[in-house]
């Protein structure tokens, strides 16, 4: 990827500035590679990833119908009251670190779910068109759904520097696969990963969905919005709205797994600019999460073999960027410690 | 290795709690791992990483003399005033996670540091002897810095539950490296790495310092405490006594780099069953770092190419062992939140 003139000005700071700071040469290792990113995407030279916030869309999928997952719907909308009462891994780790956490219900099949103050009901519908059928979404919804989720950062959180995005959806992985699989062109058995771990005869069965998917949508791959539509969902089209939205303010988006990556790639190919604030947190189990990865050249910042969503490997990793921000500013430069430089200098 | 059987009984507890959390199975990958070591080791229901301390150990190297540095060794001195002052990477990161920090000076060749209340002068000599010339220490000043070491945690942090050991020493990879390649047997221009960025000439005399003193010390290769006198330094033996202690009191121990997993295979050496308290927080960019990490069988939580020392990546990575145990102990399970099962089971 090349940059733009602005950003090598950006990039020519903070080496410097790197270079400047009390460690032997890089000894930071790839914090200062992300050092260098945040002060790239901000443009600024006081970069920090706080506040941050922590929004996670939820959606079902009516290609669940076709036994593609572990799990049964209904999981969704529990999983929703799990965000809302704070027993979700994202929950423990929102806590954990002080961060806001919402969900946002982008249409779930649940029943009416009770309000709470970090719950947003904003149901598109009841779960997608299962798309072996038809598109998952008709263009009205599709752009509903990127557009409320462009919308949330700035109603949720307007002031952070960095955005986590999340997602829960009962057979989202499989959408998910469709989507990247039309996008990048590989075959539905490279992409397609075990998901919450379903076995042998549904792994294939969730193959044998997406190798469809490819053949009934596969024409429309240079048109992202049109494959969206067609094999995404609510809460993926949601994501691809935030990291679009964060893309135009410059707020660094930490991506989680497979799911927010997939948008990722979509929100890239619908404009390129977006790859310019994406960081990777981890490397999830998937194996399309690696080949979104090497299209979009991120390097992940962990490999912790995880496969959970929700954000969590992004929330788990966010402490390690928001380290390299406070490094960035707060630790003191050789000449300012009076401590001796290199003797082969 | 092969546990004994009351952490048998602790790893079956956490493998049940782990299979009951609200996630699909081992979704939360190797820190389900992370849970299950600190269960084992602390042999509770309820594992925490807090209160954690760090303590950095800093001492001076007679061997410095030799060149093996790129910095002079005034920076040992220079680095514990920047331990004081907050403008160390470790001081950042002790901010940035509220950890307490604590340096204390093992025996660092610097004029009078002024007293701060997170300093302590615990000197055994200004710097160790030049191993080249004759062992590092004596048999007394070794027991004295071990002892040291062995005091501290129980002295500054009573209550912890983690200990992130750190240390600070112009010259002590190639003490580290020296110590390591006696004790594990390998050759020293595999075992020396760059240390603080040195070039080719000074890496050829580090090798060259690593592999005399293996012709000189070798033959005390299964004497690990002399092997520690002999080559070791006083931050180094301090690091064994913190290690020692750590273990006996069930104290989980975040290891950072090179220098200290050099100092914990000098403790698992003087006592087996030190292995079980450790935790390996990152791979540096040190290559002796990997073959005491295999030695050990320690899986490290991330890779980012560190080679700083101060206990910075264990204290980068603390956050995330620290939402291990939260995880584990904060998380809803499938029964209590009410959320369906696998269909499959």
């Amino acid at each position: 990827m090349t940059n733009p003139p602005d950003d090598a000005r950006w990039i020519e700071f903070a080496n410097r500035r790197i270079d400047s700071l009390l460690m032997p040469r890089r000894a930071l290792g790839k914090i200062c590679d992300r050092m260098v990113d945040i002060v790239r995407i901000q443009r600024t030279e006081l970069p920090a990833c706080e506040p941050a916030g922590i929004i996670v869309l939820a959606g079902d999928h009516g290609v669940a119908t076709e036994g593609v997952s572990a799990y049964p719907s209904e999981v969704t909308g529990q999983m929703i009251r799990s965000f809302q009462n704070g027993g979700a891994a994202i929950s423990v780790l929102a806590r954990q670190h002080g961060l806001p956490l919402f969900v946002v219900d982008m249409g779930s099949n649940s029943d009416p779910i009770d309000p709470t103050p970090n719950y947003l009901d904003l149901r598109i519908a009841r779960g997608t068109t299962n798309f072996l059928t038809g598109p998952a979404m008709t263009r009205e919804q599709v752009e509903s759904a990127v557009d409320i989720g462009w919308s949330l950062r700035r109603r949720l959180f307007p002031e952070s520097r960095c955005l986590i995005p999340g997602e829960m959806g009962i057979g989202n992985t499989t959408s998910a696969s469709a989507l990247s699989a039309i996008l990048l062109g590989y075959s539905a058995d490279e992409m397609v990963g075990r998901g919450t771990g379903i076995d042998d005869s549904r792994w294939k069965r969730k193959v044998g969905v997406v190798a469809v998917a490819q053949e009934m949508y596969g024409k429309l791959r240079h048109e992202p919005f049109e494959v969206l539509a067609a094999v995404g969902g609510f809460e993926i089209a949601g994501l691809v709205g935030l990291i679009l939205e964060a893309a135009e303010s410059r707020t660094v988006v930490l991506l989680d797994g497979f799911i927010v990556a997939a948008a990722a790639l979509a929100a890239v190919r619908i404009d390129p600019r977006v790859r310019e604030v994406l960081v990777a947190s981890h490397r999830s189990r998937e194996p399309g999460h690696q080949f979104i990865l090497n299209e979009l050249q991120l390097e992940p910042m962990v490999d912790l073999d995880l496969c959970l969503g929700e954000a969590s490997g992004a929330a788990l990793v966010w402490p390690i960027l928001n380290s390299a921000c406070r490094l960035f500013n707060e630790m003191a430069t050789f000449a300012g410690a009076g401590v001796s430089g290199r003797r082969d200098e």
